[in-house]
């Protein structure tokens, strides 16, 4: 399998997203934050995503202009963005910024965005505020998808809707990303087209059975994402989704009640500083303290040992920016595609 | 069954408090929130555990004295409290009140609170912040104890660490009470000494296997609480129990690593005011609007409509402040325990 070199990655999505009109700016964040993700080994939530930005771009949905971006600082520690679609990675970037400043003066700040485009890969963020030793937290939903029932339901009401932290470790940081439900609506999607089966039985059919068929959520009557603790605890997943609606559309002001269309974002972004509350110090000793009991623990399976959130990853990370980044068939395909439509094509490895 | 006076109830725990050496005011809120987790159906969290609170007031683990409090505000916004052992209860609502002064200039207030007592039941504290058009979060974990297994080991680390969250609405608030794990220690112990198994496997066995009996909790050797998702989704309920841990443990700087004993907390309380980010009408709107959708849900079991999280609970609360509150046998005995060791012994409905 080829290896791509990381920093190429960036420069080819940051031309391409250039070329379609986005501010060199907005483009170069946007390249870093989507390779990031496949660095990070999430490949459904990086470059892949390209070739659907750019054609959001092309059709005036999505936007590059940073100028349109509304800000209403209505404290020194809290804003409201309204990212008038803006490319997600931008928006959170300049959010996530934002909450830094504050929480250096204050310990918190917090920015709840509105009508941003897709923010791709919440995890992709969350490294360069954990090496300064704050806390990232990000939390976002779709009002515009309906993929999860309500726990007893059978309709589709809400998202998958993730929640990110970075957690500061002096040996082994934590890097979280988890959605509220099973899976993720590109899981179900990916699974699909692979013709392939889901490790688990994450998808509620429209008569009310868990199954792992995906074929079972486009089926009619149509299925559904199972909550994170299934048909056992799914009341606990539900309850976390519909805090995770309430942090980010409900507090943004706008949601499922205003019918938008089309790919977006209501998020809320915080960062939180420990030098403000417990110090420093003593937090990462505590991570420190955590993380290795956590390793200590017997594993179930002796071939499996502990592994904590976000370590497979930052290993993946640094081999790949050593060894160079794999990536899988259907980002290549993808990234050909929006290659092919540019000034690069014939010029780059994707052809 | 008897029906008991939910003031009368309060009266009664608030005496018992107070002859223990809790001043009035400690004394009164604690009776409050113990009460407040019985009228909300939480019968493990509510008042059965005063004599535990008065057993630990006695042995002086507990204090009922509000100058113990120790408040280190590093911002108008941010602020650690020492508990120094205070009857939890007491020491969560004077977070929650300056989280609510912070919130209504800042939108934002946040507590981290370290050597707390326990502190009840989270969704007690809830409603008279949602009532006011606010956000309460409330996180905690129990540093001296360890009854969860990171996922993938078989060793138990951490605790269920439950997350609450007051959601305000129009037609219907919720109230988020939910632990990071299937099944809290409370549960465990209440399965196991009425001999019966668990509704679900929520036990992993010290061999690695799901489990509904909460005996193979106890056994040699000793098996863990699985955390929420269990063994196919669990990494998600792990990391997010680690961010609990973070959130409370690590940022107030006491925690694992400081091997404390006896029964405590580490505690994060936040408030939030919508009104500071995208409006509280609009807020409200979208919250009503998400709750009739999910009511909206064709149920699996037409028998069981769609119920949202903290409806069963208000509307068990309403019911019980009418026509009085029923007391399961455990807690009746456990009160009237408390009551003989007291000056109220033979003169009142406890015996």
């Amino acid at each position: 399998m080829t290896r791509h070199d990381a920093f190429d990655l960036r420069d080819t999505l940051k031309t391409l997203f250039v070329e379609r009109g986005a501010a060199p700016e907005v483009a170069a964040i946007t390249a870093e934050v989507l390779v990031e993700g496949d660095l990070l080994g999430h490949h459904t939530h990086g470059v892949k995503l390209a070739n659907g930005y750019l054609k959001d771009l092309a059709a005036g949905h999505a936007s590059g202009d940073p100028a349109r971006l509304e800000i209403h600082q209505t404290s020194p520690v809290a804003a409201l963005f309204d990212g008038h679609y803006l490319l997600g990675p931008y928006l959170v970037r300049r959010a996530l910024d934002q909450c830094r400043e504050a929480a250096a003066t204050f310990g918190i700040g917090m920015v709840s965005l509105k009508r941003s485009h897709h923010i791709a890969c919440l995890a992709a963020y969350l490294q360069p505020l954990v090496e300064a030793n704050l806390m990232p937290l990000i939390l976002t939903s779709d009002p515009a998808v309906a993929s999860v029932a309500p726990f007893g339901g059978l309709d589709r009401v809400y998202t998958p809707n993730p929640l990110a932290i970075g957690i500061p470790g002096r040996e082994q940081p934590l890097l979280i990303d988890v959605s509220m439900s099973t899976i993720t609506n590109g899981t179900v999607a990916k699974t699909r087209a692979a013709g392939e089966r889901l490790a688990h039985p994450a998808i509620l059919t429209g008569h009310g059975e868990a199954s792992a068929d995906p074929e079972d959520y486009f089926a009619e009557p149509p299925g559904s994402i199972l909550p994170l603790g299934e048909l056992a605890f799914g009341h606990k997943g539900f309850a976390l989704g519909l805090m995770v609606e309430a942090l980010t559309s409900a507090l943004s002001g706008f949601g499922r009640k205003d019918s938008p269309e089309g790919w977006g974002a209501s998020v809320m972004v915080m960062v939180i500083d420990p030098a403000k509350f417990g110090g420093t110090d003593a937090f990462l000793d505590e991570t420190d303290h955590l993380a290795r009991q956590c390793h200590g623990s017997r594993p179930a399976d002796p071939e499996r040992p502990v592994r904590l959130p976000g370590e497979a990853a930052l290993a993946r990370r640094r081999a790949a920016m050593e060894n160079g980044l794999e990536l899988p068939q259907d980002v290549l395909d993808s990234l050909r595609e929006a290659v092919q439509g540019s000034s690069l094509a014939g010029q780059t490895a994707f052809g």
